[in-house]
């Protein structure tokens, strides 16, 4: 039955990377893939390359001594079934794009990377569906969805090495979430892989199927603790037929509110992104030269919002557009407003946006936190954290930007004391009634904090779904919660 | 500690109903529930009507002995924890307006109904939420929304009477789902209960909210089997300014199809209801007088659709909705068309798609399956559907209608053979890469084919749930799925 040819200069390469006696049981999987599986499924010692150890956050991990890589949903079970057998933990990758060190290999672990399964049906055009394996990108989906005619709802700045598989299990959001809902929502069904290698296939694409549990959303948003997303049947939109984006200043927070409350009265399901940068961003963007010059509105000081509509109805819809952002101007609401009049205008905004992350990535010593706040307790919570922020490092450089239209905001500060103001800021978040983690999840780095907002009982009850799907824990142990309550790493709210 | 005063009568009306010496479990549960909890908790022998029988299907199960019926969170779980410390299986009962049999007690279990738990949060308005206990109706939350000035997306003919727990619960659909989604799009959160009596809560309807595994999707659709959902928190929609309907004689189901395509092409989401009365309905309203004469369209053996739209901007939409109706009559892929030009024609429109149900319910010897079909294999199962019909019984009369936007018919045969016809109709569905339950969910009736369109990793899968949430099977017990697999109850697909 097993093939040994091949296995003995693999065998060597591990016995290099992974000396030790204790490494029996990762020779022992590794005997059974390179026996049943070809040798693009793994990678072994020096073949590991560094980005392996971990995703677009600052801090690596272990680098895995074996990189697991399956090619189709068959492979991926039988590397599953077989790590299932010897207890063998594994790491999951996907594009490694993550910001909560869910995909940052621990000691001990093997990567389980999805990269090779990359196929990509055909757009189904009567049904508006799309099946990707867990590999595609989440560019390729666009594109296709575009090629054929239709729209794809999620996008967000990492849409080229993102991939499917990670963006279904960590529920990715973005930038037009108010008109499209999370990636859950454009989920019609997914193929997943449990621990013991069993194959849940849910891709009919059905709008109606009340046939039994639904087991989809289990996989949605797990981080990988449950199984493993191998496929996704995904939902697509009407192609807008026009688009078009503004730039305005706005001079308060509340302002910006009054703004996003009047632009929804007034284009409905038109607007399809509101998003904010604080006037810190947008001077630190001008001042360091991350957006071409001349930018489009001079740094004021005030909070500026870039906003979008998707229309189906043609220059029409422009107009309201237009109409709407001038009688905000009219009635104070905004200080001034640029509005896009060409596709070059339209991407030259959009890329102002994305400058704020390079901005922010081109500063030393920045812990980000990922929260959503109701809109009626935003200005409580931002006073709040403030506070807090300036009580811990009175020298703390804070830098705020995000998709406001969600009540989603990606809070940066400047400062060593890591700890101290995620403590604050994340306290602060939980008391206002928000998520400490509106759409990057939990993963690694926001574990200590997840006990803020959710109850023992739901602790429990995740342990519940893990013992039953994954009983030996072998998919990414210890991201988002660990198996035991009283472990160190979950802080009791204070 | 324990009240014994009001005891006595109670014990007293339960010997009578339950004479036998194995109801001792249940008059230890009573023996705690009526010392904690005040009498309208409870219901005991000649107190408990006859409606707690069963659902809106013609077939009634046991009395149950007892009728528990908590008030508040707090007494659902002490009643749930009484119940599983005992091991007392219970039959969960919302409005008891379902059409699986979910809800008709089995020989030995209580009722668990949520009658008493009607309190209705204020809109949120900021948010576009309310949040309702499980025994609110639905038409409570329509008018709620309505009031507040807001629209909710799910409506069915049991409005009335159906109650947001077993919306939820069952996952509702409708007529709007095309525009809306099914009722699990419009839950931003719940509270659920567990069999143990723990309490999850997660009430606070933020759009974004990555913060640990969601367990609001275990419970939506569940049918009461992994925990009972004691309130939500449902998304509100922005209310309509303009409201039309229309009907049309289409001469086929590919006509239907290709009108649908069309609509949708031309309207977006303006297009909220695509509804389908097949010619054998329509004849059968009119023959029996089951909407006022005159019928605004006369009876022609060709399929009426009755078509709706919400819009935003009053009467370019209802402009809009006009032209792409004259267009579609031009084009021949409508016979004749008729469009609502008042509320009175609007609400005359669509009760004449709701006398299908009351012409339907009118018939003796009827079995209905609700099915959905992908557009791409609606005209083949149809034709393999009605082949085999009759091959059964070629005396069957069979009557179609239903949500043809979402490739959800309601298909009626009229025959006494209903074993074989469920076998025939539902083995066409699951064939055509359909579902053998859209809307209606599996219950007890529905159980036998389950695994026409469920493998058995996924049943495996339903049972790990199961067994994680409700180790000792005390919540609607048999529904869905049975524990064991292989139970006589569960056929092979052949």
């Amino acid at each position: 039955m097993v093939c040994r040819s091949g296995l003995d200069p693999v065998d060597g390469a591990l016995r290099r990377a992974t000396p030790s006696a204790t490494d029996e049981r990762v020779r022992s999987v590794l005997g059974i893939v390179s026996s049943r599986l070809p040798p693009a499924a793994f990678l072994v010692g020096s073949d590991v390359g560094d980005g392996y150890r971990g995703d677009a956050t600052d801090e690596k991990g272990a680098l895995p001594p074996v990189v697991l890589r399956p090619a189709t949903t068959d492979e991926l079970s039988l590397i599953l079934s077989a790590c299932n057998d010897l207890r063998q933990p594994l790491v999951l990758q996907g594009g490694r794009t993550g910001l909560a060190g869910g995909a940052r290999p621990m000691e001990g672990e093997l990567s389980l990377s999805l990269e090779r399964m990359k196929r990509l049906s055909p757009v189904n055009v009567d049904a508006a569906t799309i099946v990707a394996e867990a590999g595609v990108t989440l560019q390729e989906v666009q594109a296709a969805a575009n090629e054929a005619g239709f729209f794809f709802g999620v996008d967000i700045g990492a849409r080229g090495s993102c991939t499917i598989g990670g963006n279904v299990a960590t529920n990715a959001g973005g930038i037009r979430v108010l008109r499209y809902g999370m990636f859950r929502a454009q989920v019609a069904g997914v193929e997943a892989v449990l621990a013991d290698g069993s194959v849940l296939s849910s891709l009919k694409g059905l709008p109606k199927d009340n046939s039994g549990l639904d087991l989809n959303h289990l996989f949605i948003g797990s981080e990988g603790v449950l199984g493993i997303v191998s496929k996704a049947c995904l939902k697509l939109w009407p192609k807008p037929v026009t688009e078009a984006n503004a730039l305005c200043v706005v001079p308060s927070i509340d302002a910006a509110q009054d703004l996003l409350v009047r632009l929804r009265q007034s284009l409905g399901s038109l607007l399809s992104a509101f998003e904010i940068l604080f006037p810190e961003v947008y001077a630190g963007i001008a001042r360091g030269g991350f957006a071409a010059p001349p930018l489009p509105l001079p740094v004021t000081g005030g909070y500026y919002i870039l906003t979008e509509i998707q229309g189906q109805t043609g220059d029409s819809d422009r107009e309201r557009f237009s109409e709407a952002l001038m009688d905000a101007l009219d009635d104070g609401l905004a200080s001034d407003v640029v509005v896009s009049q060409s596709s070059r205008d339209f991407e030259g905004l959009w890329r102002l946006r994305e400058a704020s992350n390079s901005f922010i990535f081109s500063l030393s010593n920045v812990v980000g936190f990922d929260v959503s706040v109701p809109a009626a307790s935003m200005a409580r919570f931002l006073d709040r954290a403030a506070a807090s922020v300036r009580a811990i490092d009175r020298h703390a450089e804070t830098y705020i930007f995000g998709h406001l239209g969600d009540g989603n905001l990606h809070y940066m500060v400047r400062s060593p004391e890591h700890d101290a103001l995620a403590d604050a800021v994340l306290t602060a978040a939980a008391e206002a009634g928000g998520s400490i983690s509106a759409e990057h999840g939990i993963g690694l780095d926001k574990k200590p904090w997840l006990s803020l907002v959710r109850s023992p009982a739901e602790l429990a009850a995740m342990r519940r779904l893990k013992r039953a799907f994954d009983p030996h824990s072998i998919l990414n142990p210890g991201r988002v919660f660990d198996l035991e309550p009283s472990h160190a790493g979950e802080k009791v709210c204070p």
